[in-house]
């Protein structure tokens, strides 16, 4: 941490600053510029936490200088991560690929999807049981019967299943069903949520969320990990802009910024990113270019008939085409696909 | 709703179309322009939630024509809404002063904030003992022990208290105590909460998403109401921008958009939004002059040692002088102060 | 400038930067944390402005520690500037209201707004000759024509001019004209304009930028300043940000923390902010709560045939009933009105 | 156009619309709902510029039906362009890459970049002889002189270039020397420089606005293309979010969006969308891999001394690098390389 005074900063206000490191048993390290002085802290910082040095008399501003999120950090934990779901690796050397329907309909739809999926190249099945929706007359899911359903698919097709939760409730529940669960954008911060997924030790993807920084999200991520379950994949789908083309805007270089700063596997969401059907292919290689682990993306048997997200599904023909379009890509980037 | 149809739109894809409204009961009513068909629907939309028309062949993009929240919407309740919590109506003709510490450290830190801002204005006390916090390692807060401070911080100052919420079981805790609870920023989505608030009758206030748009605002306050709950204040708290000198930008033209939109009251919070104690007095005077139905500000006996915002929280010398030049703007408004 | 290394720099890294800021005649002061180690740099730093520091082996980055504006920037020019234009004075104790059409569209339609508005209580009047319009098939602007409509409108009227210009050739002409000119958002990084307007020596209103920081608005009000022009008001108008319910969002935060930056005046507009009629009487009653030195607003005869920005013009009884209700909060304020 | 009226609208306010419609020789649609009546309008709606009907008693909002950029949009000049500058071709079938210094230093640098860069497989050679600064104390450019060094860099190498204007003046200079001019993100709205770059007629590559959405955008390329230039080319260079990570926000999904809208081709520039060095290859791979007609980045024979951007320049043995690992990500989107 270090602090910037301000120009006029007197001789005491600097003293007092000083006082206020030294007292926690820091040390202040003092370089004393011709227009301003700054007071570098050389100790362990998280003992000023409830010390607000900021407000102290003369004092123009702080500067953070190392990051508050430490178990998810690739600066003290260099090697990548490999998160293991049913017999599927994420990670290195993989390219993985989430598929199914936004949300649960029926026994059916999940049996057809899961076949259909899975004989395109999909590696895990995705499905949602419990369904966050802006509004509360939109369709709220199937819950329970959902994860069943769910499970039976999974199992019949032979791919491990994902479900969302959206509460600690659904989370009890699901975690008898699922290889995965998902924790989704709007619940990011829902922090009794992550700590109660970090002890519930399944393996969980964290969606990035709305207008969640990147330091923000993987703060929420140590959150999880915090917990001792360190079985955790980052899930990018589109941060908020004034841009209206576009449901969310896809931020791409997440991936390569993630890459730099984590050890947690990358996955992206071009469905949700984008909103827009025929916009998920071009998105969807962008991401394996990019040096993405993999990606989710929605499939319907019918999406004019979805209940949730039908503009942004592909048929099960459309995703037949993007997993044979995308394979060499992911291939180029060094990975394995499916 | 309205469907725009592409320029090279076919006969038979408007047909298509138009046979899926009709198919659910409804009228279609064709619009044939030079250049694009229109197709308007007439009828009770809601039938068309599940028929995703915008991925249908030919289709250019849909139009809303109404909102989906209807509860918490001035054009079907024009007339504007009046809460009360404990003895203070929040609504026309009142300005309402929330204040306190935004964490409950101790029973001696509530006690004594209580009787500070009761005597400068405040007619609500305002405490977190449930902290969502970005960071698992900053302090959590002192859940229902915090509670019980409010409570008896609140009895013995003669103020109504609000405490946040941040999951189903802090709200069946918290209903046991106080007298408004807030759902923070952070959880404006987490739709559990909304409607276990809804259910749990007892007064919300509701802070803004920070990136929520004012309709997704309304469509979360819908989920309460839609309940039964219809104690529900809106609190804008600053959204989320490219713009670094303060924390978060204060929306101020969202108290005259929410005042033409819906009939609930409108709360402001300058000290989230800005995150600087000095920028929180010109905030609330704007509030008051913008249309705000009250402020909420956190206030601490000693800033520089708050465990949580110390440095947006004024000192109780400053609250004071805050009451002071901030009532005249408040009666300029036609509000009572306090 | 502070530079902060990669947890693993190694000697020879550190050494590397040491030099290169030794180089330029610059001393370093080192802080050696148990994780990071910090280099302070003593002395001019922008004779660093060409080593890339930032990319040497082993820094993780750097932390400017001054601002890059310095002729406006507060701290070394603490007392607040008054810009006169004309007979009238923007500044400390003075609310200045600047008045008239988005667009000059004819001799009679200003010379009848002029009039009403300065009945009304503005001090300026205002009216675009070179209109900025997104679309090239939008009305343009009468040009020089409406310059001449102009300067005789406010003769008549008694009160200074203001005219928007979108380029150098457009500034040689207006300085013919008018009192003060106005560099529009679109052309707040315009910089051979911005230089111009600086070799005028003409009063310079300048709007933020669509997305600026405040930072880089400061920074391109000093471009004008370091050309020998301190005549610079600036005038916030609403930044971008995902919110559609008005044309932009105001940042009315803006007003207490360029007070805190800069001794310039500062103006809102609360026309183009919102975009909306309806908005604008809250927003600039919030503007003098806030500290604003005044406000510009449009005013049309017939807003419905406005040929630019009808939806946000105020009738003459609009713009009347305006400066009745603002007066008192102006008052409050501790400014004259006009 | 589509008119939504207000639920309580009355029959006179309805009759009204209907009335300004008729008087532009417009026809009106009447649909009447069970809540809200709308009126679609027939015709050519350019006639209805300016009457603001959104302002008349009863109606809610208006809903535009059609793009107001004609000459650029794809749904009425379906087939993709090519633009030709020197002897490459811009579009469909070939990927271009465009490199060279941010800035103009010197001769030799200038020389020996072209061959490194030539070399290595750029196609157009980029440099800066006007630079847009935020800060009025940063280098400016060598002006008509680093004009000169870039045509004879160009002529040795047998590369075209490409350099910014950021003024008419520049213009009139630049037309002089180079193959293809460049407006950059700050001037995307300065329409003045727009229209004499349509009148010009050169080859003209227009980047995106710091916070321009995507329509904007193509009516700014409308201005070049209505004064007879159809030598356009669009550059996605990253918009303004708030994830401080990246210099700017890398819009990808721009690529497929602006392939649905427009027939113009589309160069992404991932070093100032990502303002990091180690980021300039997966994005330029993404780009590759979302559809780009090329890239455009930024070397540099010594980043660490560069005068303007260094630390998101690519040395020579990073260029040629990138390109080698580029090119079959080209190949697979099914374009020649280079």
């Amino acid at each position: 941490m270090i602090i910037i005074m301000k120009p006029g900063a007197s001789r005491s206000n600097i003293d007092h600053v000083i006082g206020m490191i030294e007292e926690k048993g820091l040390n202040a390290h003092l370089s004393e510029g011709s227009q301003v002085t700054i007071i570098g802290v050389v100790g362990d910082k998280t003992k000023l936490a409830h010390s607000n040095i900021e407000i102290a008399p003369g004092v123009d501003h702080i500067v953070p200088v190392t990051e508050s999120y430490k178990l998810t950090n690739k600066k003290f934990h260099p090697k990548d991560s490999v998160v293991q779901v049913g017999h599927v690796l994420i990670g290195p050397g993989t390219f993985t690929v989430m598929a199914g329907p936004c949300a649960v309909e029926s026994r059916e739809q999940v049996l057809e999807t899961a076949q259909a999926v899975k004989k395109a190249g999909a590696s895990i099945l995705r499905g949602g049981a419990y369904k966050p929706r802006t509004s509360p007359y939109s369709f709220q899911g199937l819950e329970e019967e959902g994860l069943k359903y769910m499970k039976e698919a999974g199992e019949t097709a032979g791919l491990p299943i994902i479900c969302e939760v959206t509460s600690c409730h659904a989370l009890e529940t699901a975690v008898r069903y699922v290889d995965m669960i998902q924790i989704g954008a709007r619940n990011m911060q829902n922090f009794e949520l992550l700590k109660e997924a970090g002890k519930a030790g399944i393996p969980v993807m964290l969606k990035r969320g709305l207008s969640a920084t990147i330091d923000e999200w993987l703060n929420a991520a140590e959150y999880i990990v915090a917990e001792g379950n360190s079985n955790v994949v980052l899930c990018e789908r589109g941060i908020r802009t004034f841009e209206p083309s576009t449901r969310n805007t896809l931020d791409i270089s997440a991936v390569p910024v993630l890459k730099s700063k984590t050890h947690l596997p990358v996955i992206v969401d071009p469905s949700h990113a984008s909103g827009v059907r025929a916009y998920v292919e071009p998105l969807a290689k962008a991401a394996a270019a990019a040096g993405a682990d993999g990606i989710m993306v929605e499939v319907h048997p019918c999406p004019e008939k979805a209940l949730s997200d039908g503009p942004q599904s592909l048929t099960f023909s459309d995703f037949d085409k993007l997993c044979r379009d995308l394979a060499p890509y992911a291939g180029l980037a060094g990975r394995r696909f499916p």
